[in-house]
């Protein structure tokens, strides 16, 4: 292949490989070669039917163009003699169909338009992707919740024991967590599926397009009307980068406790030895090394959103070169809240929770001293904040007995328990861990019916969730298959 | 007031003034005072109807919250002696209405559901503010649009003359942007509106609440359900955070903008004196300076963003007090996105763009080119990568005119565009920017049909949000009122 | 007061407050106010020694400064009225002073020059206090680690527990981060202790100002000395972020093993009730709120160093208005380092470490293992990686018992441990964690007489870092001292 | 190779290959590898010397070390079998030199230690890279003011004209920027050149190990001492990374100057082609794409420094897996500060500067009238606030001519210029550029003599500079060379 085709007339171009490679952004675009052929079909196919370019043209960059769809762009086109993938594959049909066809490719549009197409289709995929990943993580989680109703742990504030529940609830506080993580992604396809195609470098073009009709072949729903916009703006992909790092935050907080709840102190689980590592020293370890680096990650995406947002800082309309270093921010994101979701199913489902360990510390630590100040509230009469002080004044003075009790009611209130009433076995009911979560049956909370009631509506809500990302991958792809068929169609029609 | 009434039983009450006022979020807390009330309100009324607290109490109770309601905290509320302003409120309330009463508003809560159930409360307001400013800012783009949609202008890329435009088409490229800020916002209304309320410290209560009367009550769509997740995640915090960020992003590449229109150089616009200052060594300065601030907010909400997702990462289950440390940030970002959309439109309203200018520097720097390769596709039939080559040539020995890219032409392609037909009135007619204009017209291009198709388009989908933000803020303002009324009845009912 | 003296001339004064206010740095200038009445006072004294005022003007001048310095700005000043401090000032001595001597206060410089000397003024004061404060944290460390020497405890990675160490060891590892702080603060000392004063709007003035007299009579070491770059630069208060915002993160390792520490499964401390709080509704808590505060104040000043470099990315020469939004960033950045390291020290100080809790952990979790490798290559002969393998498969099977690995060797490696003269006192010798420590001598290791050699070295250099500081602090207070009192003399010599 | 030898003995080695890439740390590794085999031939000299291990098996570890330094090391050992670099130089080792040698080469450390001390020789060089960049960078600037001394242009505040000034006074504002970065990176030179090795896994080690022998060895100025710090604290990394985001914030501040001096509107400079792109619809287009990209790199580099902080954040002590996923980010900030500088130079060595274009300006704007207000205040004796308040006046009035200057006076200050004696060519000289510059000659100003003077001392201190980072650079490579020469001799030792 020759050089830099697009600077032939306007430009030297004998420029030094330090600068070639500075500019190229080839790496981040094997990330849209794919995509970048797809708008390529569909372009030329709108060409071809607007009357913009002869069948025969259409014909032969078609021909040119479903190879690299079906097996794949040729390492050849990554070449950083190229700025960017989209002038890689426009010297390629040059070189392979010709300048009377190649050089027509590029009719009433720009690489501005074409990346920007390109970026949403792959995003639209990976943002699918991703509600698939979290579609069976929340699934694992509630089938793992569904087993753990009875398993009882005691649940923490300021990491300090403070009140019975059960695993079972404490796995739903996450599915719970993710579900919104899931709504926020889906609810930001309806911005991703716009098409920006046709915008041309900002300005659109005085060629008949018609925008609907590639935004239709590419599966968009509709297209990014105003065509300065649709070039100069990534806010979408920043907000793409946003619902990854909160949904990385989530999962550093999820891998926070794996580290902890493996600790020799917590010992609550233990994680699958394939998620972990040993020491280079120190033979008898067992690390999670998996839970460490994911947590780690969300630090990673963090950087990559501050990235994004840093970069698209009081950029003046419409484009500006300094777009293309924010693609590769997103590929990361994208790429490495997949994985972590991916591996985070792994690492639980390979996890065994000690339910006797779990159970030993539920009661632990005073944390149904709550349980107890309701007791004298209810059963008793004291107002709260009352009844909140004389156990508090309790636990102060070291124990929570009968005698303990009545001795800080008289200090903290004037009153005897005893005298009202309270005894050993109602003092011992109230401590009772089993107890404290039978009666929290409010909806949401750790009583088993309270939290099987919520997988029920958990796990119907996924399903509704399942069945809608299937539709839209269904929808896109069968937009794909129809384009394919008309562009082999167009070519069969030239060749008879 | 007496001491920290939360501290008395458990814990010592002597801390240093530098620990008191470390720990306290008063400062803060100032966001969520009247939500607060209103919390307590609810929490009251359903506690009564539940039978959990006698109505005698219940009226006392509301006797004393309906005026902070009416008139605001007292000051002293805020007294940083507390905690924080549900310690704060409980304390005015133990002093005001006895222990008896104000012991017993605690009963069934913790200060966890109470603090996430009052930050969504100002959240949903702070948002539906942001909708209205949004939409105000839109409707302005719109009809300073409509009456520029002759105002041609250069359109830049890498801020180089790239081609003509007109003034209404960059605007509207605005206009789109901020539409999908306002998509963010209100999607983001749907995880905001989920009730808290009722999750306690995390595991709920054991008295028989009912959520779903609180959450209706104060007017939320429905319950956050499960306990623990409900006091812990803050995404919908970070999120609320990251939509202002992007909406900052844009607002400060306008700003950017703005400033450079308005140097001497470009002179595009003349800002309002109200938005300038002048210099205090310079007497001729006139300085864009509320320009330059607003797109310096966009780093400092971008910050706010930042810190919110480092503090959150990786916290355990359930709450820990860093989160106090978040909301600072999510008022801050809250705050200063509304104040700048505010003054956007003012600084917007004012400005004075200068027609003739924007028209003389509208065919400069080649920016006409494009079409002049477009002419040469589509009337000599080259292919375009061809017609580029030409053209970037001619542009290159220094002259569009007919002689200089026929020489061109025999150059890069081995024709004579003199022998195909181009004369000078060929040329002249492809360089004049109306025509490249008025060729534009695919939907969202610049040429005047296109953009009165867009503004039209876009005016009526800002009428339907308009509806929706006012729908949503009767419908809150409703319950609001329901439930004082509902107070007021009680408290009359006791007095009878 | 008048309206804002500034304007007059050149712009309508009919601002609305919102704007007003929007421009107003009012709030933050609270920090320069001090700052800026030396600077006042060196300037009026410069120009006076120049022959640029007459000695009249001066006089009337520092009689008007000399008492703002000894009794504080009245809140007049930070009337919002006046866009900043600087202005303010200007107009309460144009006021207090007249036209004709106030009217002069701003002869040969700029608002630009007088901030930026005014930020730097601040920030060495800042600057020093933190480098006093980090004395006394490292101070407490090494006192504390005194008296810890032999208080054994486990030692972690990845949160396992890992091999023996001591709580001196321990703290002498923060003690070494911390002085690297010290390090990069007192270095940054160099680059803030450059005068600004001159370099007025960007371009220094045409009076014949001396740079270097203003600048040793506020203490400066030298000038910085291109005036653009001293007015455009912020790099010295980037840097400043980042240096806090590095402490903050040390700060926040420690406060998560605070915390950590604290919770009932590790229970190696026990926090000062003042630095603690309790729960609302769990009336047994005592949590590690100020920890916990303090690790997510390694957020916020995240937030603001991000917020910093994103405001200042791209601003072209030489001062823009957006700066002004940086300074805020600064203060937070500043206070909130300053007044955790100041609260850490409180916490440490009243921490009461249980000594019996962290010998009972110290050999747990097979942390001796590594020793116990160790003893198989140095009396056995065996390549470590084999004796790692060996010791690694008997925690794999369960038990490091003479009998597991003889059969651990067997299978690894195809020997006999038993064979080779291992016996359970040899095994047993080698699991002892005092052992373990003892041998570890190395400098900088855990061994008590390696702990103490770091320990006198340290607070050896520590005595060095206090001298350092109080010699910077001594010389800026002389410099101070001397320039009010000839202020002091030139007054008087007007008066006589 | 054979499979993981680390787990062999603890842990199961059947990992998924998504768990086994997401664990491996070996494309970040690649940064590292000849460090690494530096501080292999280091450590087993050092083991040698003790008596750790005996000759023979360091002779045998040697031979196979020495041509991994002379050769590189080979593609096997970069497999992703192994998790880190480290384990695939031993692995490669114990296949080659076999296990009885190979199995002691990690006797007495871990990896923990040995990767930490990787990064410090490794960022020890990048940094010294980065000082020599940064010494030309400052060359170029010196060298082409020297040349512009005399090349006027308009200085900028807000974008606006303020007041003339010269390209060379310009320039050296960016040349002090550059001194300051040059000092931070050679003052954390003194935090870099401290050793970590010999701290093993964070407790040290039992053998007898010289650590400040393999410091010496490895041209490290001294040990890090506290081993538990040594392999914990990433301040270090941090601190260098936040280096390169400030220097790169300059940078994109001069790159907004180049594509701003570039733009039609402004005409200052042309960039060389070789920087440039064009467009590929839009032939005309020459764009600043170097400049602009190099802009968004200070937004990458920005987003790895908050990946840091957000990692290192709340990690307890010692080691975590977190700080794996760190090292990337410093390569990647390094990485990239490193090629801006370069390619800056080289787009600043071919541009060329428009004299005529920037004289042309250097009058506009009004940027002379400070030095009209400056005679007011010198020759007729107005208070500087009044006479700036006269010719604000007269510009908004519309002209700065005698007739409106008096006009101005009599309104604001009931004075008349014309009487006092003020006449045309008065005025006239004083709004005359070359006038302005050529009085402000206070040092850093732009006056052609306070510039040459600038110049002659920023270059004397770069020779001091330039020298000290050669001085540097020799003791390094001597210690390196020493190394090899003994570890040769120890061979040769042996195989006599």
């Amino acid at each position: 292949m020759a050089g830099d085709s697009l600077r032939t007339g306007r430009l030297g171009d004998d420029r030094p490989e330090s600068v070639t490679s500075f500019l190229s952004s080839m790496e981040a675009d094997r990330w849209i070669g794919n995509a970048d052929v797809l708008v390529d079909i569909a372009h030329v196919m709108m060409l071809e039917r607007q009357g913009i370019i002869e069948r025969q043209y259409a014909a032969t960059l078609l021909s040119a163009l479903l190879p690299l769809h079906r097996d794949g762009l040729p390492e050849e086109i990554f070449d950083e003699r190229h700025e960017d993938i989209h002038a890689g594959i426009e010297a390629y049909l040059i070189e392979s169909a010709g300048m009377d066809a190649g050089g027509r490719l590029h009719i009433g549009r720009s690489r501005n338009d074409e990346v920007a197409t390109c970026i949403r289709i792959r995003l639209r995929e990976l943002v699918l992707e991703e509600l698939g990943l979290l579609a069976g993580l929340r699934r694992l989680l509630i089938d793992t919740a569904r087993e753990h109703t009875g398993t009882m742990m005691p649940g923490f504030t300021h990491l300090q024991h403070a009140q019975p529940t059960t695993l079972a609830h404490h796995l739903m506080a996450y599915e719970a967590a993710f579900s919104r993580d899931f709504e926020r992604f889906a609810e930001s396809l309806g911005r991703i599926g716009r098409s920006p195609l046709g915008a041309a470098a900002f300005a659109s073009t005085g060629y008949p397009i018609d925008r609907a009709l590639t935004a239709g072949l590419l599966g968009f729903e509709r297209i990014e009307e105003n065509t300065m916009d649709a070039v100069a703006a990534r806010d979408v992909v920043i907000e793409a980068i946003s619902d990854c790092a909160i949904l990385m935050s989530t999962v550093s907080r999820l891998c926070e406790e794996l580290v902890l709840w493996s600790s020799s102190f917590v010992a609550f689980v233990e994680l699958p030895d394939a998620c972990c590592s040993t020491s280079s020293i120190m033979p008898q370890k067992k690390n999670p090394d998996t839970a460490e680096i994911m947590r780690a990650k969300a630090g990673t995406v963090t950087g990559a959103l501050i990235a994004a947002l840093t970069i698209v800082k009081a950029l003046p309309m419409s484009y500006n070169r300094d777009l293309q270093e924010l693609s590769p921010h997103l590929w990361k994101a994208a790429f490495e809240s997949g994985r972590c979701t991916r591996l985070l199913c792994d690492m639980l489902k390979g996890a065994r929770f000690n339910k006797t360990r779990m159970r030993e510390e539920a009661a632990k630590g005073g944390s149904t001293a709550t349980e107890l100040a309701d007791v004298l509230v209810r059963e008793y009469g004291l107002p709260f904040r009352t009844a909140h002080g004389i156990v508090g004044r309790a636990v102060r003075l070291g124990r929570l007995d009968l005698a303990t009790l009545d001795a800080a009611a008289r200090e903290m209130a004037g009153i005897s328990l005893l005298a009202a009433g309270l005894d050993k076995a109602g003092v011992a009911r109230a401590l009772d861990p089993e107890f404290g979560i039978s009666v929290r049956k409010a909806p949401g909370g750790p009583a088993p019916e309270a939290v099987q009631a919520s997988i029920s509506a958990a796990a119907s809500r996924l399903d509704g969730d399942e069945s809608y990302v299937a539709g839209r991958q269904k929808a896109i792809s069968r937009a794909n298959e129809r384009m394919i068929q008309e562009a082999q169609e167009l070519i069969a029609s030239q060749q008879n």
